[in-house]
Order: structure tokens, then C-alpha cells, then sequence
């Protein structure tokens, strides 16, 4: 099962993806937010299974971090979202534009968190930039 | 000139800290601002007194990127505090939350967004996260 | 038209990379450039069609960065490669190699690029500089 | 030559996924395994074979430095690979966790490892958790 | 109180330096560990006392992560000093060689440690190393 | 002898500040180039002396790495300086400083590298920009 999810994701079948991707109507979800979230609910799966405490623990407090609090929980994503584009995490990137999606960011608002990204971290944040742009055209496709 | 801005910033002659500090009332700023700011003036001339266009532009582009738009100032000093924070640079730490004071950041808010950095970071973000809080206690102090 | 590019850069369908790689001559550009130009130029067009203001500036402001000046723009290139070196950007570093390779490097010339990054940066530098070792045969292959 | 081990990293043909993954018993090594050492090696030939005095020399230093010492190689591997984990360099993190196997971690004793990163380094370091655990189940799979 | 500590972190007046210093038998701890720990002290106390659940807890998880398991104490306070060398977090290094030291680490493991450091982060972690060296020297004279 | 040099580092007296730097013509060095100096040799002293190869030989490679060979020594330390830049080390930044000034760099040329490092690292590069602008104005005094 855990090569199933592997293959799947360093390698989708080309039409597979046309299956779920430009050829017809999105229904819920496109192929990269599918992609990124089933290797990462997969592996979540294998990690949290090997019992180790701190691990957990520290997943626990993530989930915590986010909560709505003096800063609301849409301010904390945005959060999220600047700090992993600083330090340029793809994945990290991915899954806060997720949560921002949820929290109903715009267009014109996720732009600004990326240019204060490029400003912060420089002309190397831009691919990384690129790759939240696409998976944003996929987030707010047909919307 | 600027001998005089370097002696101050690494070793502030204690009685001069004792005059500004502990000792008395603080009326407008307290010690570390004063230093932070004094350096931060005396070298930005320095480096734009040489006319190189590319540095002038992108410290324009700097004060642009964190004006009212589809984002408030308010959020965009937020992003850019906890991306200096993730990134560990202290002086951008202490200008960000010079301008976080200046938006009108509870400490309450404050504290969540240093929680964002140390997950995000980890706890090498710890060493900062003191000297943050220190600057943050002088920002607030008498409020 | 999204979909296609993002499908041929993660999974480029194996006959069509013998068609333009290993399997006949290579008469402009080899794959891995391809597929690098293609990515970078469609998701260029995608931000820049939000028309942030900052992104665009930063965007010309780096372009402007490696002309002509004090320094020649064949230097600058070096300095941008090493420096997308040891930050290890896969992407920034293919960029500034085909820039070095117009500036008409040698391959002696970008070894010693590579080195300097390796022993600044450390072995966390080696994977990135087989990729590079890697784009660098194909861009000056049937040279 | 050099493509076809370029082909095989990006995308390996599910086919052949299949014979060498799930559906056959792992008689040595398993598919992540046989991709990582093949394009790691054939890079390292093609970056060798320039003849470069410092990347030569500072590849033998690299192997010195796991060699028995006053500690032993067990311990220095297990260090080799939190400084990957902290630096978040997925190829240095997957040679590291080959290391580690030959010298005979346990899970357990691997998960204590990834739990050292997730903490000191954060949130940002999940992701490559989430490779190495994959990778982890790969190496010892069967036993 | 916040003030005298702070002044005492950056400028620690010289006389003192001498009387805790190089001019009499170090009876307890030397002047580069007083200052450290006496700095850490306060602001821990400050961070503390704003009640921050998540910062809390993650201290709380960070003083859980070295607890003997699988692996020793020894080995992961190892661990934690050489992520803290290739991050180049000058106090994490500190705090981490004062556990080091209670652990009984020799002065030959210790450079062992920072050799993998300085390998795999390269020569920008020698001027931390250069600290590290110096705190460890105060740490272990006299033994 | 340790202490000596390591309470310099931190807290110069003032008065022999004043001795080297504002108030007399400096003949030969200004005083953060003594201190930097100063330091640098002890602790390179210390650590050397306790015979770990792999840093003496790593040490060794260091000053091969900048040597004349299909790039100049003074494109190369360009190269080591822009690199020290983006990774935000300021010791790094003031040796290769210093080599570039040997080098006979001109304060344009050396903004053109200040430029490169801002755009690629981003604004949290401008803090040590700030540094190292104020160590070029003391190597190029009196120029």
C-alpha cells in the first residue's frame, strides 16, 4: 500500500491525470491537493503508528498553534503560509495554502503574503513562489 | 562619526545605560531601541550615500511591500515579524516589532505569533524569542 | 494548459524524452532545459497576471541586478550561481547556470564555482551539485 | 547513459516500480534504494572525472569523518543524519538512514532520532520526516 | 532587574570579568557560563509569566525529547548540539555543550562532533565553531 | 590568555577604543579589524591544538579553495564573500571582506556584490549588509 501512494506520487500516470485534471469538470478536488494529500495522510499514518511521544506531542501543539485565540485562526494561517515560504518548504506551502483557501483568503490578499515573501527571503523564494501559484490556480479553480 | 555609533552598539558604556535604563523614567524610548535605531540610521546612510541603484530600489520596494492593501499594515508587520523570527535575524525581529508596537499589538497577540515562529522554527528559535521578548518588554514598557 | 505543463514537469512520459534526449540529436535544447523553460516561463505568466505591484518591481529590480555595472555581468552570474548554490535552490541554480553558460564559462571555470560552493556551504551542498553537474553536461553537451 | 539514470529519477516506469516494489518479494534492495544509489553514482562518476582538486579532497574528508574515532561510527552516522534532518536535504537524509541501517538502528532508535529533528529544527522538518520514514519502511522491510 | 541582566549579556563590565575571570580560581562556574545561564534565567522567566500555552508545552516537549529512551541522554544531548552547530544557533550550542559536559563528553568527542559539524555545514560554521571551542574551554578548565 | 582576548571580543574598553579608532590616524588597522583578527587567531590557536584531522585538513582545503586557478583568487573571494553573505554570517563576511580589500576591490564593485546578496537573500540580509558596510568603511579609511 505505502509503494502504491510512493509511485503515485513521484510519478502519476499521465492519464490518470487527464482522468482528474484538464479534460473534465473538477468536481472536489484536482490532482495535486490529491496528490500531496494522500502521501501525506499516508505517511502520517506510518509515523504516527511507531508510538513515539514527542513526535506526537508536537503534532498535538501544531494543531494547537492554529486555533483561534487572541489572533484569529485565518491570521495564523497567513502566518504559517509567510513562514514556510521563507524557509521554503513546499509542503509546508501547500498545506497552509490549503488552510488559507478554507479561511477564504483572495487572490488578490495571497499575493500580498507572497510578495512579502520574495521581499523577506529574496529572489530564491520565486520557484517556490511558482509552485504555490499552481497549486492556488488548482485551489481556487472554478471558483 | 560612525566610530562613535560602533562603540555604542557593541558596548554601551554602563552609566549611559543606567541614565536611560533601570535608573530613571523612561519618557519616548528605551535603551535597546536607542541603539537598535542609531546604528540602523547612521549605516542606512552610509550604504545609500553610494548611490547604488539596485540596494536604493529595493528598500523602496521594502517600505511598499508593507502598505495598506488588500492585507492591512497591521497583518502584513504580523508576516513580516514571524518570517524575520523563522529566519532567526534578530534586527529584523526588533524592526518588526517596532512596528508591530506602532499598530498596536497586544503582548497577548504578540506571544501567538512568537508560538507561530517556535513551532514553525523550532526551538532554535528559542534564543531569539528571548531577545524578542526583551526588546518587546522595553517597547511596552509604562503601557 | 496549466495541467500540461505541471504533468510534464513532474512525469515527462519516457518516449517522449527519448524523442528529444538520448535518442537522437540534440539540435537546440535538451530535455532537462525544456522542461525547466516551460514551467518557469507558464507560471511566470500566472503571477504576473495578478498584477502585484511588488512582485513585479522585484522581478525587473533582479533582472537589473546582473547587468552591466562595476562588475561585469559575467561575474554577477558567478555570484548569483554560488550564492543559489549554497542556499540550495535546485531551481535558482539551473537559472544562473544557463546564464553562466552564455557568459561562456568553462567547464574547468564552473567546477571551481562548485567547489567554493561545497566547501562554504558543506556536503548538504553535494546533492544539489550532481543535479547541477547534471544540467551542466546537458547544457554544454555537443559542445 | 546519463539520461537514462535522469529518466529513471524522475520518473521511473511503473512497470518497473511493480517488479522491483510491491508485487514481488525485496530479495536485496528495494525501489527508492536502487533509484538513490543509481543516480547518486552515476553523478558522482560524471563530477569526479573532472578532475577538481577541492571537490575530490573534500569528498575523501567526508568519508574520513564517519570513520571510528573517539566516538564510533555508529554515533557519528546517527549525527550525520539530524544534521541532514535539521538542514532539511532529503538525498543527505535518505544516504544517512543507509548509514544508519548498516549500523544496525532500530525503529525505535530511529524514531528518537526524527523526534531531535522535529524539534529543534520544527514544523518545516515534517515533510522530510515524512521521506525518511518512507524511506526507513524501504530498508527494512523484510526484517 | 531586566535592565542589569541585559546590560550584564552585553557588556559585562570588565573589572567584574577579571574578578570572575582569568585573575582568580574559578571555583564554580566561569564568566561566559554565568552570563549565559543568568540570561536564558530571566527571559525564560519573562516568557514564562505571559502564560503562552503552546510555547509552554513545547518547552515542556523540548525538555522530554532528551530524556533517556532508545537512545541516552549522551547520545541525543549529542544530537542536539550538532543540529544546533549546522543551524549556527550560538546559544542552543551553548546550552547544549553544558549538557554535553554533564554528560561527560571527553574533549576528543567533542571535536568529533564538531568535525561532522563543520563537514556537513561547511566553513561558515567555523566562527561558531570558534565559540563553541572557546565556551568549552571555560567549561572544562580546571578538569 | 583565553579571557583576555575573549572579553575584547565582547567589550572593548572604550578608552582603548577610543586609542585605535576615532581619535588618532589609524596606520595600519582600525579596531574591529584588530578585534576580528585578534580573536580569529586565538581560537583557530585553541582549536588546531587539540589535533582532530579532519578539521586541520578541512581547514587546509579552505585556503585551496580560494587559490589562483580557472577563475582568479579575486573572483573567488568575490564568489566566498557573496556566499558568506547570503548565509548571513558575519564573521565570514568580514574574512572574505578583508581578502577582497587585498585584492584591491573598489567600494562600487563591492556594492555590486552587497546588491547581488540583498536580491537573492532578501531583506533580512540587509542587517548584515549593515555590518559589513561599516567594516569596508574602516579596511578602506584613509584610502
Amino acid at each position: 500500500m505505502l509503494n502504491n501512494i510512493t509511485q503515485s506520487r513521484k510519478c502519476k500516470s499521465p492519464p490518470a491525470r487527464h482522468t482528474f485534471g484538464a479534460d473534465k469538470n473538477l468536481t472536489q478536488m484536482s490532482s495535486l491537493q490529491n496528490e500531496f494529500n494522500a502521501y501525506r495522510q499516508q505517511m502520517n499514518e506510518v509515523i504516527l503508528s511507531k508510538d513515539n511521544l514527542v513526535i506526537k506531542r508536537l503534532w498535538n501543539l501544531d494543531t494547537n498553534t492554529y486555533a483561534e485565540g487572541a489572533l484569529s485562526t485565518r491570521t495564523k494561517e497567513m502566518l504559517g503560509l509567510v513562514a514556510s515560504m521563507v524557509l521554503r518548504c513546499d509542503d509546508c506551502i501547500k498545506y497552509h495554502l490549503g488552510k488559507c483557501r478554507e479561511q477564504g483568503l483572495s487572490t488578490e490578499e495571497m499575493y500580498e503574503i507572497f510578495a512579502v515573501a520574495n521581499i523577506v527571503g529574496g529572489t530564491i523564494v520565486i520557484p517556490h513562489t511558482r509552485r504555490a501559484a499552481e497549486y492556488w490556480e488548482e485551489l481556487t479553480a472554478g471558483h
